[in-house]
């Protein structure tokens, strides 16, 4: 164990989920000595601001890592395919936000309000960020597992534009644009699709509507989105035959991924025990009280932190199963946040 | 029996639901004589047309059921709590929208394509019509029902802004206009809510945004309309130990409500074997082809009348469940249409 503060590299700086990173590096307790920003040869020489100074982009190569201690990469899956060894063979920790490495069984998956204690096993010298989807609802179900043991869950998402990145967001604000300015759509068959324009990365109008689809097209039906859901909650919670049946619906929400979830555990669980839990758990805030209208809704939690839970019910017809809806900032825990606190563990072995 | 066309009583006919119905009656294969239009004295004196023709709307009052044969109620629950008995007082059908009399043991809840036997069985002279939430789902699942028998519902719901009517539909044009101008919106905590202006009849702004909440709060903060789905479907499948948990969310679409359901069977059950029977049911259109970007949503199935089904896939931990997603048009089979096809099935009493 060293005494000085890590040197971080933040490959990706200047993309949707980077920009994020600066604000949120901005704004947690500074744990890091140097920090490198590392983008395409297109960005570099850009001069982004983090921690109130100003920091010239670097363009990605392999000495842009020597002396890193750890790389953050938010990145597409087939760069960080490529780096994240790079990085790792020269000596650094990378910390991956890319789908690239999740199933490896030689890359930790980590959570750390679920599974912290993961990020030392990591003999490639990688460890993996979840996907948005199951992270916007892994926090929660990680503390009513660890106290109910959980058996199966039955997952619906509705999941935002931003999940598709910059152009899913200016494809529904597009869309919207176009739409809501005509008050006599969305009563026939088709009228939305004429008037929506250009789909974007989206297979269908989201504008007025809802898409069940995201991701690629799998064996036997499945959507890549919803099989993430299931391997990735397995690996987390280190349950490989945790049951998982996840449908995912994008809707017309900018940022904040919201889920349904029926959980069953292994005992019996009442609401008032998993409204206890869960307010206790870090990353975890309960607004449960329909009576005054509280729950969570996207518009109310994008930007911020926690994994917000609501509509707390004990299933009528199964005393083990709790019906339960969530919202996640799928671009702060659903991808840099959780990145950044990955990070943060692995620096505290440079500290401690 | 008699051989002359039955007399039917449109209650209701100014109303959201009442509208359908005119173009509805319309359309489908003429089994009426006399088609009376009823509404509150305020509306009478109105003239509609319904079949091409011209009608002047009555006043409700006792009297306009004398003669009448059948008489639908398409009218708010405490309207057909006292005008339903006076309707089948007078001798008439009565076959009820509303949700006075669904789950009155005395009072058969139909959805004709599942239980059409179930008409004759009206001790009451009243015949009720299921919530649009159930309807949107019950002629599919029905149909796998009779092949496969069900056990267990896990459905979460995608409901349209129409469901709660007239307002509702305003309220979130209202909101879309404001919202969609400013492309700032939805990244920060709170700033749709302050930029969507009034709510109407959502405890929360729906433009950009997704509500967990739909009818009154009942016990162990269930919505009402979470128990109507399980309450129905249980009564109308004639399984009144069917295991069924549902979680109603409300999405910024005008009309169709869309659904998941994770189903499960008594028996093994393969998407194809599904796809198979859904493909052969009355009512259902099997839409399922991701490869092709073929699945329902609710901008291309609106004004539609059948139960749109998709993304059929066998659960991958449990060979007996299935996943799927459905639309259904919450104003046509979700409401009118199913009405009027109970009606049809009582017009047959007089002329066959």
């Amino acid at each position: 164990m060293s005494n000085r503060l890590p040197t971080l590299a933040l490959v990706g700086a200047t993309g949707a989920v980077g920009t994020v990173m600066l604000d949120i590096l901005s704004r947690r307790e500074n744990v890091w000595g140097e920090i490198r920003l590392v983008a395409s040869a297109r960005s570099a020489g850009k001069v982004l601001r983090v921690r109130g100074e100003d920091v010239v982009v670097q363009a990605l190569a392999p000495e842009v890592f020597d002396g890193v201690d750890v790389a953050m990469f938010d990145v597409p899956d087939e760069v960080s395919k490529e780096w994240a060894p790079v990085a790792a063979a020269r000596g650094a920790v990378a910390v991956d936000n890319s789908g690239a490495f999740r199933l490896d069984p030689d890359v930790p998956l980590v959570v750390p309000e679920v599974n912290a204690d993961q990020v030392r096993n990591r003999p490639r010298g990688i460890i993996s960020n979840p996907n948005c989807t199951t992270l916007s609802m892994i926090v929660a179900i990680g503390a009513l597992h660890r106290e109910f043991g959980a058996t199966d869950l039955v997952v619906s998402s509705y999941q935002a534009a931003s999940g598709a990145g910059q152009e899913g967001i200016d494809t529904l604000r597009d869309q919207m644009a176009k739409v809501a300015a005509d008050r006599t759509l969305g009563t026939e068959a088709g009228d939305v699709r004429a008037a929506a324009g250009e789909l974007g990365p989206f297979p269908a109008p989201l504008a007025y509507n809802v898409v069940p689809w995201a991701g690629s097209l799998k064996e036997d039906g499945w959507a890549s989105e919803e099989l993430k859901v299931r391997n990735e909650s397995r690996k987390i919670l280190g349950l490989p035959d945790l049951r998982v049946s996840a449908t995912c619906v994008r809707v017309p929400v900018i940022t904040t991924h919201s889920l349904t979830v029926h959980a069953t555990f292994s005992q019996e669980v009442t609401a008032d025990a998993a409204r206890k839990i869960l307010g206790a758990a870090d990353g975890v805030e309960v607004l449960d009280d329909p009576a005054k209208g509280e729950f969570p809704t996207p518009a109310d939690v994008v930007g911020t932190d926690p994994t917000w839970v609501g509509r707390i019910r004990q299933s009528l017809d199964d005393p083990r199963s709790l019906d339960l809806f969530l919202c996640g900032d799928n671009l702060r825990k659903g991808a840099a946040l959780n990145t950044a606190q990955i990070a943060e563990v692995v620096a505290r072995e440079f500290t401690s």
